[in-house]
């Protein structure tokens, strides 16, 4: 059995990702990790902000492992790219449109309201722009059109999340994904971008 | 003075704008409206939620006026969509980051949480790709390609909204405008699109 701070994390981060913060009681987390109340101060004694601050950090790291595992499997950076967003058009399928961006929610919730848990989701956004940031430079493109791109393929993914998860529909996923991939070969087929690699070449 | 219920849809929208839905108490809402508890279920027999569900689609079509009326006094099409970014970043800095979407952060707590106001946000984002799509077909591209098109550029809107209002900063709207005028380029410079205008020319 996982150890009770482990269990009380990854309970949060499951309610966080589907009710929200203000959604999610205190109660209901620590039945969901089976801990006692006296549990969740002895491990976060900030209480639920800082129990709230740990389940988005892990659920920001564990959802960055998952998407560079797809992109390692992909044959190219574009092909990665597309891969993403087919693999989270089939997360939504398979979950009934339940399982999308893990820290969104919270994120919106949280931008004018609460500092603390702010800081927290710029810390998952800012890991995931360096991490894309990090795999488009190693395709040979500049470091700033590199962050910008990383910027628009997370922007791309994570509005057209809140569009699919409204109307149930994961058309508007596909659509993103159809205009990363643009918007990635029109960077590579730049001047910055090298245009070496044949699928850069624009339609 | 306003009547008691476009007070209460007034108040209900600008906090679920800020705080959204779980954190939004009908305390709080009656206080900020000047209203009377008996009120709410005068107005809204359905209570918090019917009184929701209106609040969104109030503030659905408030946005959508405000974009089309940006949209109105750019001179083209590619000018038009810039400046609803420009204006969106601008908007962000004015009010602190704490103005963005008036109902992202609902549409994301409901979706699998509440099925008539996941509803009820779903109609105002199709009104919204609607129009959008309306806009571009005025411009000869397909209807197909213009959905897409809507699509694309309210996805990249909102995914910007979360990461600029979560770091603070304006850079990725600003990014996410450049992707979403690339896009609009490349759509207008493409076969269903006319490529009539000259400034759909691909750099």
């Amino acid at each position: 059995m996982k150890d009770t701070r482990q269990r009380l994390v990854q309970a949060s981060a499951a309610l966080l990702q589907r009710q929200g913060l203000a959604g999610t009681g205190i109660k209901q987390i620590l039945a969901d990790a089976g801990a006692p109340y006296s549990s969740l101060y002895h491990h976060f004694p900030g209480g639920k902000d800082e129990l709230a601050a740990a389940a988005i950090r892990v659920s920001g790291s564990t959802y960055q492992a998952l998407v560079e595992a797809v992109w390692d499997q992909a044959p190219d950076v574009i092909s990665a790219v597309a891969a993403v967003f087919d693999g989270a058009a089939q997360t939504l399928e398979s979950t009934d449109f339940a399982v999308a961006c893990p820290i969104a929610t919270v994120a919106l919730e949280v931008a004018g309201t609460n500092e603390r848990l702010r800081i927290a989701t710029a810390e998952v956004f800012e890991a995931w722009i360096a991490a894309g940031a990090a795999r488009f430079a190693s395709e040979g493109i500049s470091a700033g059109d590199s962050y910008t791109l990383a910027i628009t393929v997370i922007a791309l993914l994570e509005g057209a999340f809140i569009l699919s998860q409204s109307l149930r529909d994961t058309g508007p996923v596909h659509a993103a994904g159809a205009a990363a991939t643009a918007a990635t070969r029109r960077v590579l087929a730049s001047p910055s971008g090298g245009g070496h690699d044949p699928v850069a070449r624009r339609r």
